[in-house]
Formats: structure tokens, C-alpha cells, sequence
């Protein structure tokens, strides 16, 4: 961290600072410029929380330094973590596709689109049995006969499913049917479901908030980590910005930016973040070529008749079309070394 | 809800809309106009999912009308509502401030606060037992213990107190100690709590998402309500935004805008908005200008030394020159009627 | 437009809208709904102000239903617009690459560079003469002279070359050495620098504004081309959100929303989205994904010694890599049928 | 600056930077710490430009300290500027309230709406001859006749006026009629057009640009400063945010922020801020609170038969109600002490 005092700040305030600094067991050295001198604090364990100091005297501005996660951190552990989830793997150079409706509605329907996406290339099945809508009056999903069917996909197909938990109430129940434990956008500064998440044996699908900042998405991840579970995937779907012509704007450049910061695999859902089918297909193809570990995209045999999110919904054969383009443009992106 | 066809949008086109429409159980009305034909959806009760129809055929973009909420609407009910805690009156003209340290740290800090904010006008006591924080390794709050001392500075200081609930989990707890359970920005969307948080029978303090827009604002409180408790008071503490000289940005404007969709009273917590101390004062002053239902302010005897959010918590003789500020500016502004 | 009434308004406000807009030269059409009434415009030459009628008796909100802009729309005319600089075609199909420095710092530099990008097969330059800078202690561009040594390096390589004009002033100067004409995010409400475009036998290539809205960006162009100018190529630079880790978001969902709305081509420039030269390279990819008419991407021989925006510029070699892996990717994108 | 190594940078990259900086001219400071060294760059004139360091070997982040503006610091000058038209100040301490329409449309219409605004104690008339409109079919201005309308209302009243100006090339007549000339939101980093008004003797109001940072609009000031005008007047018109309740989002927290950091004189426009004046009248009196150096509203006499932006102009009565409680509001919040 480094405290910078403003211009003419008086000897008394610097050493107030050092002070303060010492008293919290930190080192601090003054460094003095040509205007003014900042105040280098040194041997922290961890990061130092700026407002210990934002408010002393002669203080004009608090830089942090260090990052403040530790277990997510590419510096602690260089190597790409690898997440397995039967055959699939997450964080290996592949780009492994999950898909599936955002909802189950039927066995049936459940059924034709695993089906279809597993023909087409998918690897992973989605569908919400838990929905967390905005509305409390909207579908809030099928609950534990939800989570049925998914078994019942996975027995058929042989798809590992991955489905989303609301709550510490639930996860027993999502994680003795899950294979992938999904944490969503809602949730994810959702400090108590992180926790419990971190207790899981099973791997877990981290949605970046809808505001957050990088630094706080690796910070929810390390809540997870901190209680033992080492199996994190993080999942970009788009930020909320001032634009209107898309439900999120999906951020790309978060995909290099935390890659060279973590060594946690990272998924992308351009479905969450157009809001439109026919925006979701230039997405898909985009974040195939930025270079991302895994790509989970929403189907529906009828988008029309989908209770949930149909129009971003992909027909069956649109998604056979957009994997074959995503194979080809990952296999020419690919080998990508981040750092 | 208005559909707006395309610019030659066939008339087979226009028949599947409003066949969409109807079975989905809606009235559909195509209105012609100069260039293009749009369809009217009628006799919808609540609000209608866009996505159901924007993915048609001849479909050029859905325009929602009605508005999703149905009990925290001022159309429903048009007089406001008056949540009561103790003497305290949110919603009744008058502008109650809550002042307290952002963590409960101690009994005998807690009861120093409690007596100078109480002195200095103010009649509810805030502090936080259980602490959301970003990061795992910053400190979670004293739990139950903390509850315990919150119970005690009431007993001494008769001051009701306000506290956030982060979980369903401890919600039992929170509310057998708190005058009023607050849900926290990271929880505004946290379905399961909001839930809980209905069928409780303490007033609940709901703050506002970090980037949510007013409808969802007042559809989580829509959750609450729904579930039978109809004490909701909400919080606008800031908003995410590119800005990066105050922490959040403090967005007033939500206030006439809200006051004019909805019964619930607003209170204002500008600590939280502005981050810095310097900026709390004149925003706590612009607060009660611009007609809120109350306020909330962390107030701290030694800031330099507190636990968290030092640099935004006031000195108590700043807070008791801000509480005379404020009252004067009220009664100026005060007597509003926003509709 | 729709004008949405509130719930229960009388007669005499519905009326009163009515007249308004027949006042104004429109047609007013009252829609019964269930709970409340809406009232349609029709017949409005373009779009219509929501300013008349959003502060009416009665009137609870103004939905605009048209869009604003004509000549730029797909719906007025549908083919693709191509615009054509020598050899080059922006909205063909094609995927041209503009490279250069940021800033036009020598002769040599130009033509080294250039000398370069053409190897690795760049069919235009770039380069600033003009720069606009937020510091006005930065270097502010070579002026006439950097726009000599841009006809220089034409002649030399036969790549023709994009320079910005930042003035009325200087339009004619730059015009005269300029095949394309830019006209940059601070300028693209500069409504004088537009309409001086618009008089341009120049294409003119239209960065989007920081913030700018889809549509704001349109109407932009709107502003060229009704002065006579059809030939503007759109250029999304990224946008400024709450996002820390990049300089800019850059949003390729804008990608096919534009290209809906607009037949006007649409170029990416992911050097001044990025801001550092490791995610330059993973979103030019993700630009040739989306599918876009042609990328805008800055090199530099000696990064290190640029006077100007060094960090994200590409090495030759870095950038003669990419090249083939983007070319790769616009063949497989391709065949984009956008509407 | 301070530019942070990654850890295990080797000393090779550490001595590279040092090198890089010296080259620059600047003296650079290795500071090793616990994890990893730091470069503090010391002896800097201004600030320096992180793109020079940030692609090089072995460097993490680069963090500014330095500010880069001089001339508007109050580090530089630290006595408030006050800023007088006529017997009008800005930055004494008191609150001038300009009022006038949003365009100037006729004589009479401007002499109807300036006597009534005199007469609630407005000082000083606003009205627009060369607008701004996002779209080339909205109305334009006047343009020279609305010039010589707003000096027969100064004749008229006495009221001193301010008017936009929008290019260099009407600089010269604008200048001549108004008494403040206006650069709005969308030209603030019009660079050759704060360099013209840097050279003119007439006070600069300048609007800050739509998602402008504080510095961004601190160095336009300093565009204008550096030329020779030292009489520049700061608005705050609200920021573009994710919000849909209002125009714009008013961000009264820059009002402490830039008082920190620049001696200039700010003003509040609420009315550009909100959109509809059922908004303006409370964020008007919230900005008297928060502590602001003047105030711009918009009136209008028949706001629904205006040519612009009636939804946002106050009635006559309004306005005048309006008056009366932020002089009160600013009375009881006067004596504000920055810094």
C-alpha cells in the first residue's frame, strides 16, 4: 500500500502516519518525491484496508498495492487449476460446451434438447430447477423434481448436468443430484452460500456479479477456496452498463485480465449476456476466439413455448451450425499462453 | 406490453403474434400505424414476459407498459406507508436518523456511540453483528455476541436497533434481537431471504442493488410483501458507476422517481454512498433536502481505530452539527407531496 | 410513440394529450387497456419528442415507438452500404485491417512501420497528425507535417491512410491528405465537425463516444450523411463502464444490434478498447469472430519508445501473428447474414 | 508514479525499468518489498504517462500519484476563484441562480420568462441560440437572431446571459453577446474549442462531459487555463449510468470531491440532470445542500408548447417557490469549508 500525503503535509502528519501504521503491525517507510511524500507500507500479510488510514491527517489518497486474494492468486500457483467433471475437463487448453434450456419444464423436454445438444457436440447439460427470478410472480422452477429430471438426462445421455443452487438450505439436495454446483449472478457476493459452497465435494460454477469488479469476483472465488474446496470455475455473462441494445454488454477483456491473475479455469455464457438469440451466436463465436476454458450456451427444441429466457434460446440446429464454427475457431486460437 | 412489428412485416407474421398471444391467454390488438403495424397486448394480469414474443417471426423489439409490481405500487395503494418502530416513524413526514458504528467492535463502544448519537438526536441505533465483507480474510462481525451488545445499548440507551441479517440461517436469531432486520446491498436479489424475510414480523430494511434499477429495487420488495410483511422500508445507498471519487454514487433522483411508483418509505444512508467522511456531511445535508424518510450515518468515537469503514464514520461532535444541519433543512424542504 | 396514461386519468387528460398532438400535427389514438389507457401517435414524419407530452395532466410515461434516424436505416434501404477506397471495401464481406502507430512521430517511423504492416498484410495506415490528448501537456500531434509524411508513406507503399481531424479548421488540410477522414469518440456529438463531414468528399470513419448509445451513434452518422456524405464507416472503440482491469469494454454485442439497424459498415478497433497489448490480441480475435468489415489495430516497431499510447501497441511480429490467426477466423465467421 | 514488479520479477526487468525511466529523463527508486519490489519515479514534471512503463518486461501495474493538472489544483492556488459577471459571483460563498429557457425561440418569450425569473431572484438569464440535438431533423437554434434576442434581455432587465457555444468558427459572435459562454456536455474534450475559449476574455462555463471523470474534466479546465483564461466555472449536469428512472444520474458527491482538488467554482444544473421537472425541484434543492457555487435551471412559460425539453423546464411559480427554499437550504448550509 502506499499512502500519499498531500503537498506540504507537516512532519507531525507523516509520522502520525507511520505511527498508525506501526500500531497495526505494519512497516512503513516515507518516500519522499518532489511535491510531497508518500508512505510505503511494507511487510503486510494479506492486503491493508485503505480506510485505516483514508481519514488521517495529511493524507490525500490511499493506493493499494498487493492484491488481496491469495489461494485464486496465478502468483501463489502458476499453473492452470484443471477442474474434471467425468470426461470433461475445464482449464486444459480444451473448450468443453455446456448446453441445455434455462429451465426445466418436462422430462420430455429435458430430454429431446440433451439429445440434440449431445449430437451436436455439447459435452455438459444445463437446465435451472431453482430459479432465481426477478419477479415473484414469474416460474420459480421445477425444485427437487427439477433436479429428477436432470438425473434422469444424465442417466440417459450420460451428460454430466450442472444446475444452479439459490440457497445454503438447498445445496444438500442440488449437490447429491449436481455434478456442477452453479452459483449465479445474484449470488455471488452471497458471502454465506459461498461458504457453503467452499464446503462442497463438488466443483462449483461461480457467475461474476452483474457489477463486479474483477478484484471482487476472484475475492468471492477465494471464499470458496478458503474453506477447502479447490474446485472453481469462474463463468463471465455480461456486466450491466448504460447500454440498451443487449439485456448485459458481455466483457471479453475480462477473459485476459483474469487469466493473468487466477489460475482458475473461466467459462463464458453469451446467452445470459445478449438476451437475443441472434446476438448470442456472434457472442459465442467471439468468446470461442478470445480463449476461454468453456462456453455454456442456452437451447430450446421450442424457444417459443420456453417458460423462461426463449428468446435467447438457440434452436437445436442453429447450435449444431454455431459448434461447428466455435470447434474451428478454438482449434485456431487455441494454444494461447496467457502469461 | 407493445409489440412493434417490422417495417413489411408480412400478415402471416402478424397472425403469429397475436396467436402467441392468445395462447398464452392474452387479448392482442394490431394497431396500424404510418410505417409499421404494432400489437397491443391487453387484458394481461401483472406483466408480460418479453421474451415470449421478441423471438417471432416479423418481431422488432417488445415494449413492456404495465409494470411488474402489483403491492409496493402507489396505483394500488395510494396512501403511504407508515412503518413504526417504537416511536420511530418511517414514512410519516418526519426524517428519523439512525447513526451507529458500521461493525458492533465492543459493548463499551457500542454504548459510547449509542449515548452521543442518541444526545445528539438521533433515535435508532445501527451496527453491524454479521458483516458481509469482500474479502475472507477481512472480520466477519462478533455474531450472536454482537447481537447480545446491540440488545444491551437498547436496554441502556432505549434506542431501537437496526442490524443485517445475511442469511436465512441466522434469521431466526436476528430478528429475536433487532428492532429492524436489515438486507444488504450484495442481498438485494437473494430470493430465499427476501423470502424468509416476508414472513417475518419485523420491519425489514431493504437496500438497494448495487446496479439495480428501480423495478427490480421494488420487485425484491414485491418478494417481501408478497410473502405477508408489509414493513418494508427502503435504502438507496449508491450505485455502481464508471465514477472513481467517491465509492458508489449516490443517486437522489431514485427518490422522487421512487415515491411516484411506490407507497414504501425511502431512507437515505449516504455513509455507504460517499466511502470518505468529507463527503458524508454535505450529502447527508443534500439527503434531507431532497425529502427522504429518514437517514442512516455511521458515526464512530474513534475512527482511526475502528474495525471497519473508519474513513466514512463521522466524530460524534461532526455528527451533532450534521443532525442540526439536517432537521433545519427538512423542515424547510419538508411538506412534499410527490404525487 | 405510446403515450402511457396513468391509472384512472379522466377523460379530460386523455383529451388533453390528444389535442396536444393534434396541435403538433399528428394523429392520436386512444388504446383502452385493461387498468389504464395508452394513447398511440401516428403519423409522425420521423420520431417525435418525448419532451411535448412527457409533462402532461395525466400522463404517467412516453414510450417512443420509431426510430429517429432514416437515411442510416436498414429499413430505409436494406442492401449493405460498401464504402470503397481504392482497392479496399469496407462492407463487402471483406475484413480489411487498418495498422499503424498511434501518432505519426517521423518519416522513418511511418515508413518502417508501415513497411511492416503491409508485409503482414494491412491494406491501409493509420496514424494521428492531429491527436486529441486529455492532458493539454501531451504531445499534441505533428500537424501538417505528420499529415506530409502520411502522403509520403502512401506513395511509398500504396496503402492509402486514415488520419483524424479533431476541427473544422483543419478539415480542409486533412481532407486533402486523408483518403478516410476519422472523426474521434470526443468529437461524435460534435455536431459542426459532422456537418463539415457531411459536405466531404471524404468516407469518414466514425468512432463511437465513450458512452454513446446505439442509437446516439446512428444519429451521428445521420448528421454526416444528410449533408450528402454517404460514405461513413462506423468504428466501435469500446465503452466506458465501471470495468477497471481495461481501459475500455469494448462491446461486441453492438456488433449485430448496429448491423440491424444499420446497412452502414462497422470496423472494430480493440487497441484503444484494450489499452494493453495482451488483450489486444485475444479481442482482435474475438472482432474477427463477431464479424465485423474490417479492424483498426495499432503497431509500433519500438512500443517502448512510442510517444503515445506505446503499451498497446503490437509488435510487427506480434502483429503479423495475428493477422494470420484473424484471417483464419473472419473465413470461418463469414457468410454473416444479418437480418 | 509507481510502478509495481511482479513477484520474482528478476533484477534484469527491475534495472529495465530504472533504465526506460532514466531515459525519459526521470529518476527512478527501486523499493523492495515483502512479496515483491516497487519503482517509485521520482523528479517528474507533471505526471507520466503510464503507457511508457506498462508493456515493459517484468511490470505488473503502473499506478499514478502525481495529478496531472497544475493550474486548476488548489494545491497550486489554494483561495477558492472567484469568478464575477457583472455584480454576479461565483465561488464567495453564495448561490447566483441562473434561470432562462432551454432555447431561445422569441423575444417575447424570452422577456416574458427573464422578467419572471428577475423577479423570484434569479441574477443572471440562460437560453440557447446554437443547440445541440442529437438529431439533424430536431430544431437547431436561432442561431445570430437568438444572439441579439438574449442582449435585449439584458438591456430589457439587466440580467447578464450565458450561451452555448458549439464550434470555433461562431466563437467570436457568441463571445460578443454573451456575458459567459457555455461549452456543453457533449464538446468538453473539444480540445480546439477550449483552446479558443482559453483565449477569450469572457467567463467559461464548462458542462462535464457525459461519463467524463472528475480528472478528465479537470484537465478540459486546465485546457482552457493553460491558453490564459483563468475565469472558469465547472457545471455538474449529471452523469450517464445504468439508471432508467431519470435522464441522467446527478452525482453530487463530485460537488466535495472537486472542491478538494481544484479552486474553481461549480455549479449545479438539475434540471439537464433529471428530465422532468417533477425531478428538478427536489435535486435543485438538494444541490443548494450539498454546497454548490450557483445553480442553472430551466423555466419556461408554457413549458408544453416549448420547442426543447419543456418536460424538464419549471412553470414561473414553481420556480419561484422553488427560490425561496434553497436560499434557505443555502443559508442553513453555507459556510462550507472544503478543505
Amino acid at each position: 500500500m502506499l499512502i500519499v500525503m498531500k503537498k506540504g503535509a507537516t512532519e507531525e502528519s507523516v509520522q502520525g502516519v507511520v505511527n498508525a501504521a506501526e500500531k497495526r503491525g505494519y512497516t512503513a517507510r516515507p518516500i519522499p518525491g518532489g511535491d510531497r511524500v508518500s508512505i510505503g507500507i511494507l511487510h503486510n500479510k494479506g492486503s491493508v484496508d485503505a480506510g485505516h488510514f483514508l481519514g488521517l491527517s495529511g493524507v490525500k489518497e490511499v493506493i493499494p498495492v498487493t492484491k488481496p486474494y491469495k489461494l485464486v492468486s496465478r502468483e501463489v500457483k502458476n499453473e492452470n487449476t484443471v477442474v474434471r467433471v467425468g470426461n470433461v475437463a475445464f482449464g486444459d487448453g480444451s473448450m468443453p460446451v455446456i448446453a441445455g434450456p434455462c429451465a426445466v419444464e418436462s422430462e420430455e423436454q429435458c430430454l429431446v434438447i440433451a439429445r440434440a445438444v449431445k449430437k451436436a457436440g455439447a459435452v455438459m447439460f444445463r437446465g435451472g430447477a431453482f430459479k432465481p427470478r426477478t419477479s415473484p410472480y414469474s416460474f420459480q422452477g421445477m425444485g427437487k423434481e427439477g433436479l429428477e429430471i436432470l438425473a434422469k438426462v444424465r442417466e440417459e445421455t450420460g451428460l454430466p448436468v450442472v444446475t444452479e443452487v439459490m440457497d445454503v438450505e438447498n445445496f444438500d439436495i442440488v449437490e447429491e443430484y449436481a455434478d456442477v454446483v452453479q452459483i449465479g449472478t445474484r449470488n455471488m457476493q452471497n458471502f454465506s452460500l459461498l461458504k457453503r459452497a467452499g464446503k462442497s465435494g463438488r466443483p462449483v460454477m461461480l457467475k461474476r456479479g452483474m457489477s463486479a469488479l474483477l478484484q471482487e469476483w476472484l475475492m468471492a472465488a477465494e471464499y470458496i477456496m478458503e474453506e477447502g474446496n479447490e474446485q472453481v470455475i469462474l463463468c463471465e455473462r455480461g456486466i450491466r452498463t448504460f447500454v440498451r441494445h443487449s439485456r448485459n454488454t458481455l466483457d471479453l477483456s475480462v477473459v485476459p485480465a483474469a487469466k493473468k491473475e487466477t489460475h482458475l479455469p473461466l467459462v463464458i455464457d453469451p446467452s445470459h449476456a445478449a438476451g437475443v438469440r441472434d446476438q448470442v451466436i456472434p457472442l459465442a463465436r467471439a468468446s470461442a476466439a478470445v480463449g476461454c476454458d468453456g462456453m455454456m450456451i442456452e437451447v430450446h427444441h421450442i424457444p417459443d413455448e420456453a417458460v423462461s429466457d426463449g428468446a435467447q434460446s438457440l434452436y437445436p440446429d442453429q447450435f449444431e451450425k454455431l459448434m461447428q464454427k466455435i470447434n474451428q475457431i478454438h482449434a485456431i486460437s487455441g494454444d494461447l499462453s496467457w502469461e
